[in-house]
């Protein structure tokens, strides 16, 4: 398409439309409309699958609403800018962000909270006007997702939810850093704020948990524990940092809090829920040190299920906090987290498993239902 | 008695003895054994009656056991000390605290915990050795209570749960900071880190909320919210700077949550729980700012009920908390809010509702009972 050619006019393109809980995705012509203010039209270059895709790909009920486009890890460059879009403009690079920064609601100019309170963060579709701008053939309204819905060609992002970044990034390792693996990150970095040579522990080795390795092994963590019911991560998490893999499935009689209590000689500094199971979040707790240990929670609990908090535990001076984003402030950090990786601080491209075209992107959910895969990166071209 | 007269021998004694769980106290004569290595007799001059003291004297089932001796907060002056002991000599001041600072092991060391894990803090009794000073008329054993039981002329007392203070320290005042009042204080301060400007939730306006209210107001923050059933604590609360007051019986429909979210546009950013009651953490937790708020849980959970902690509300960015005696560091940071209470900072008077002599101890609990104290000094030679 040449430059320029539909400022202002919708474009018809292709996007893999979800027309139902757990079906297949449909590669559909799909309408998308101009940016209305504060708006970017995005044209996608790569998209990645994350778990939270598939939490909602897979919900019956509400809020989980259909037709529906998902995917909210992506690069792209930005086709055309809506009314008072001054931050960005045609034909810069930037990755789309979930989580709201609008810089100056008393959150986002806190050094402390990545929680927007003028856009607060919600699964509900629909642009700041609660409008859509996903049309299918039929004239019918697609719900995007997640303020991103990047498995389309183009796409319509809040410029609250963008971030510019510089042309030499590889789009693959800017896809990555658009959610999953800043969260575990973050999470380290950010919400533990993981201090040199202490211990830590992670339940769940997918992208997020190994992210938290990762950023937990550039902390300087001198024990990284991770956890997983699949003895692959075992070898997997070496890559990442992880010094020593527990499987709680060889455990026996003993529960992986004792194990990791023993391990830990008293019990983690830091242990990370990257699952989603209230019980899960609660073994954390358990295995987190008396005195200072703190547990963060950055898994969404799969059936919304309160955590069994012990509150003689918490008199013990244990701590449990959480994130969304693993506390990352999406136009402040990820800059910074971009620079990290430019200069070859992270290991990025061990998470990427593997890459497929846009017509094959089932082919992305099944490998990472499988457990085959951490991150497939979707390319839009190919 | 003459100085250095019992030395090495046992003392005859009173002391307010409990032979059954809820029980009136009968004031006893008791044989006092000489302390034995790391341990220092002390002649208790005054001594307050804490809410602690009121769980385990009512508990009829284990960990209670009885007959004991109970009481922990209080003031005395050395009169003896065993082998090993050169921290304290005979007829220094001094104020015995249930949890232990040994200095050395790696929780004492360090600035984050309180949590000496040389010498845990339990609820059972018995000295280090795991044996008791206190015998009756009849050569039985009476159990010590809280590493202190000073309900009694005469106590022993490990010397990791001395501190020792200046002589021209008020014995009340001295009394008052070897528990509760130091923990409300302390949890302002070191748990919470309470900003200036910022808001706080303090559920029950006990001494320990109360304190909590102090340490706050010196802290700076701005508002000041108390929640308790009790109206008469409406005006109690005002002298240690509560400057909203809320009765959760005077809210109608509207959970007290959502009062306290409504006056502070949002959610405090402190929350304490003083009381012990998971369902009064979880209101706490509930009415915390999203994005950095905190809840600080200093209640003793009366049945052990883990609280059930909104996993939802933990992605939102909330922490919770908590401490055993507000995070204080016996030796390090009481003689720090001893000089602020020399300095006049504090409001240290206002706690000090009532004075008895020793035979009326049982008055003491009382007051405490029917809500009509909040700390009631029981003087040993009145």
């Amino acid at each position: 398409m040449e430059k320029g050619t539909h400022i202002g006019k919708p474009i018809r393109c292709k996007a893999a439309v979800c027309r139902g809980a757990g079906e297949a995705l449909l590669i559909e012509e799909v309408e998308v409309a101009p940016p209305k203010a504060w708006e970017v039209r995005i044209r996608v270059i790569c998209t990645s699958l994350c778990h939270s895709d598939i939490t909602y790909w897979k919900m019956k009920v509400p809020p989980a609403v259909f037709p529906r486009i998902f995917g909210h890890e992506a690069f792209g460059v930005v086709e055309s800018v809506g009314e008072n879009v001054g931050e960005v403009k045609e034909g810069d690079f930037v990755i789309p962000v979930f989580l709201a920064d609008c810089r100056e609601c008393v959150d986002c100019k806190s050094e402390k909270s990545n929680m927007c309170s003028s856009f607060p963060f919600t699964v509900l579709p629909g642009m700041r006007d609660g409008t859509c701008r996903f049309t299918d053939s039929n004239g019918n309204v697609l719900h995007n997702f997640l303020n991103v819905s990047s498995f389309s060609e183009y796409t319509v992002v809040d410029i609250n939810n963008i971030v510019k970044i510089n042309s030499d990034m590889s789009p693959k390792q800017a896809c990555l850093l658009s959610c999953g693996v800043s969260t575990g990150i973050g999470a380290a970095w950010k919400v533990a704020g993981v201090s040199p040579g202490s211990t830590v522990a992670i339940f769940g080795l997918g992208s997020v948990g190994l992210a938290v390795a990762e950023g937990a092994r550039l902390l300087g963590a001198s024990k990284i524990i991770g956890v997983d019911l699949n003895p692959e991560k075992s070898e997997i998490g070496k890559k990442f940092g992880v010094t020593d893999y527990v499987n709680p499935g060889e455990c026996g009689e003993k529960p992986v809090s004792k194990v990791i209590i023993e391990m830990t000689n008293g019990g983690a500094d830091y242990c990370f829920e990257c699952v989603g199971l209230a019980s899960l979040m609660n073994d954390a707790f358990a295995c987190c040190r008396p005195g200072w240990g703190k547990t963060i929670i950055l898994g969404v609990e799969m059936r919304g299920s309160p955590i069994p908090v012990s509150s003689l535990d918490i008199l013990r001076g244990k701590t449990m906090t959480g994130a969304l984003f693993g506390g990352i402030k999406a136009k402040s950090d990820i800059p910074l987290l971009l620079k990290r990786c430019m200069d070859k601080e992270f290991h990025l491209d061990e998470f990427i498993t593997h890459e497929v075209g846009f017509q094959d992107i089932n082919k992305a959910f099944d490998l990472l239902l499988e457990g085959k895969s951490l991150r497939c990166i979707i390319w839009m071209d190919k």
